[in-house]
């Protein structure tokens, strides 16, 4: 058992915590800043409210970069990073969820390079950032304790990341009050998203009691919490548990001594939103992750057992893959292709989009035939 | 819920790692480095020599302070702080345990000060340190990884503790392989310690279904690693989940909600080990915690029977604390006053130096009358 564990962002968590983001970004040195943001849900739900009256109650200035949308894209990146050169602000604040984060990771990282595409294709290395604050209003991908960021370049149709400790947010405000008014399919795409983070890392166990341990409880957390929210959404103790294990099932303690997990059912989703924009990231997971199941169970078994047993109580991996999808349909997801609009004749593209960089999955190495029949699975 | 969450520690987990520390130490800009050590086990294990090739390796100058022991002294801190002051390092680094690495915090902070224990009487606030590194070598207190450094005062009878951000350690190399050859009942001391650190939290639970669930997993390892370090102590498997789960029972993520934890049965054994010096620290837990959840489980009674129920499957709390004094007894920790030499009429003084800055406990003031109950649970 070998690892590195390092993740230095500070999380400041609780209901009218938005009004500390100000002092923090004072506290830093900021004197003015980049606030990234989406498509204006935070101007109806009180957030940009409390974030820029916390600005300008500390005397910081600010610009504003809008209109970020799900599975951002290298286009708004490179729009907002001409707005950065020009300004040059000393700090970027997100407010937003998982795709506004990634965005202004990756304008932080693009600020200090001539092409920012060029990180993600690993032709320059991130040597140097903006420093990232969050003001977090949907949890999900964990972007606001992690140093990942995941950009769709949608002229290539690649959807990759970049990992830096360079794009670790500094401090990430959690009013988990916020995400109540959320349409429920983003709570959703939530838990099926951090599930589904939990288990890139689980499979690969083998002697990692304790990283197992932990991860047993996130699993049952976060498959507890959001049944509660299901009947009663405004729960905000539900909520906040909720939308902690969010946070944690990705922020390095889920995935400790488990490499660097395995990651082949995001680089397959990944190759759905790249061809399918307007396939939510969670969506994809929830159809693509029980298949990937069915069909690599066989090359760990001992610890795909001890899942279909803790989480699911059941006594073999298929009975709980049943579970899970009865499960991820209970909450609305979508658990096949078909109900997402993709058809049998869509999946070589989809497979070879997904092995374009070769074999993926870290401990059975799946080639575009593999690919192939695990969406076949999920039809 | 609400809380805040930082803790910017790199951990470098694995065998070999030792070797890593030179390079860290110097990619920080440190040049001249304050090595600070126990009685010399170090000498013996290897540790020592790995720790000084890789200085050397790295072209890094360093001085030396050595006979740090258990329940560590401000005396030997104010010795090596003469010491710091004349040679002026630019990095700590501690070789040892949990003393060793208390220590070295402390002199860390007091190199700014003039009077260090002015630092945890709290009438100077730190707001300096020299930036500390450790290489740890016994796994219990997790001052590897925590802002904590807790110092005997002997002269004055008071062992207390100092909290900063400017003592979280930079690096800390954890080598789980190094502790195989340690005396068995330093394995039961950190196992005891760090139960006892998850339990300060534990008890105060209410909503924080996250947290308790993550703690339920951290304890289940703890006792299922050390039972089987108990027959097999060279299992390196078992000693790196110990090992991990240790640091975490109190890097931050075991309270995260449960406001700062209750803290009283450490208070109380502080007193134990302020007046006995020779009782370790993890020894006086084992004879006061299960005393202490005998008294106070009335006050927060589902939290309580929860503990009983998931950690040792018990209907109600007292047949749990008997299981847990057989556990404690099977891995030979004591688990009366008695087994410790402490007699009845030694209590009272016990129960003055534990409350003497008040009544302690934070979801129940225990006065001085409530310790000595307590106390009495222990004889």
């Amino acid at each position: 058992m070998e690892f590195t564990f390092y993740n230095p962002t500070k999380i400041i968590f609780g209901k009218g915590k938005i009004a500390e983001i100000g002092a923090e970004l004072k506290a830093r040195g900021a004197k003015k800043v980049l606030l990234i943001a989406g498509k204006g849900s935070i101007k109806k739900n009180g957030v940009y409210e409390q974030a820029v009256a916390s600005l300008t109650f500390n005397h910081l200035k600010w610009i504003e970069a809008w209109n970020v949308r799900s599975n951002p894209t290298l286009a708004k990146v490179n729009e907002i990073l001409l707005l950065a050169k020009k300004e040059r602000p000393d700090a970027i604040l997100a407010v937003g969820g998982g795709s506004v984060i990634d965005t202004a990771k990756a304008v932080a990282a693009g600020f200090y390079v001539n092409d920012v595409w060029g990180l993600f294709e690993k032709k320059v290395e991130v040597l140097n950032a903006l420093p990232v604050f969050t003001v977090l209003t949907i949890s999900a991908t964990s972007s606001e304790m992690d140093p990942y960021s995941v950009i769709t370049n949608e002229k290539e149709k690649k959807k990759w990341a970049i990992t830096s400790d360079f794009i670790y947010p500094k401090v990430s405000i959690i009013d988990p009050s916020v995400q109540s008014t959320l349409p429920w399919k983003q709570t959703t795409n939530g838990a099926v998203d951090g599930i589904s983070h939990i288990m890139e890392f689980y499979f690969l166990g083998k002697e990692q009691e304790t990283t197992l341990a932990l991860n047993d409880a996130l699993l049952h957390t976060i498959i507890q919490m959001t049944d509660t929210l299901k009947s009663d959404s405004n729960n905000l103790s539900a909520r906040s548990n909720l939308v902690w294990a969010l946070t944690l099932a990705l922020n390095g303690t889920s995935g400790v001594g488990l490499s660097k997990g395995d990651w082949s059912v995001h680089t397959i989703e990944h190759a759905l939103s790249a061809l399918h924009p307007e396939i939510a990231h969670g969506t994809g997971l929830a159809v693509v992750f029980p298949a990937w199941i069915l069909y690599m169970h066989k090359y760990n078994p001992t610890t795909f057992e001890r899942w279909a047993k803790n989480i699911w109580q059941c006594d073999n991996v298929g009975d709980a893959v049943k579970k899970m999808r009865d499960k991820y349909s209970f909450w609305g997801a979508p658990i096949t292709l078909k109900e997402l609009g993709i058809k049998k004749e869509d999946i070589t593209l989809l497979a070879e989009n997904a092995t374009q960089r070769g074999p993926i999955s870290s401990f059975k190495p799946l080639t575009k035939k593999d690919v192939e029949e695990i969406l076949k699975l999920a039809l």
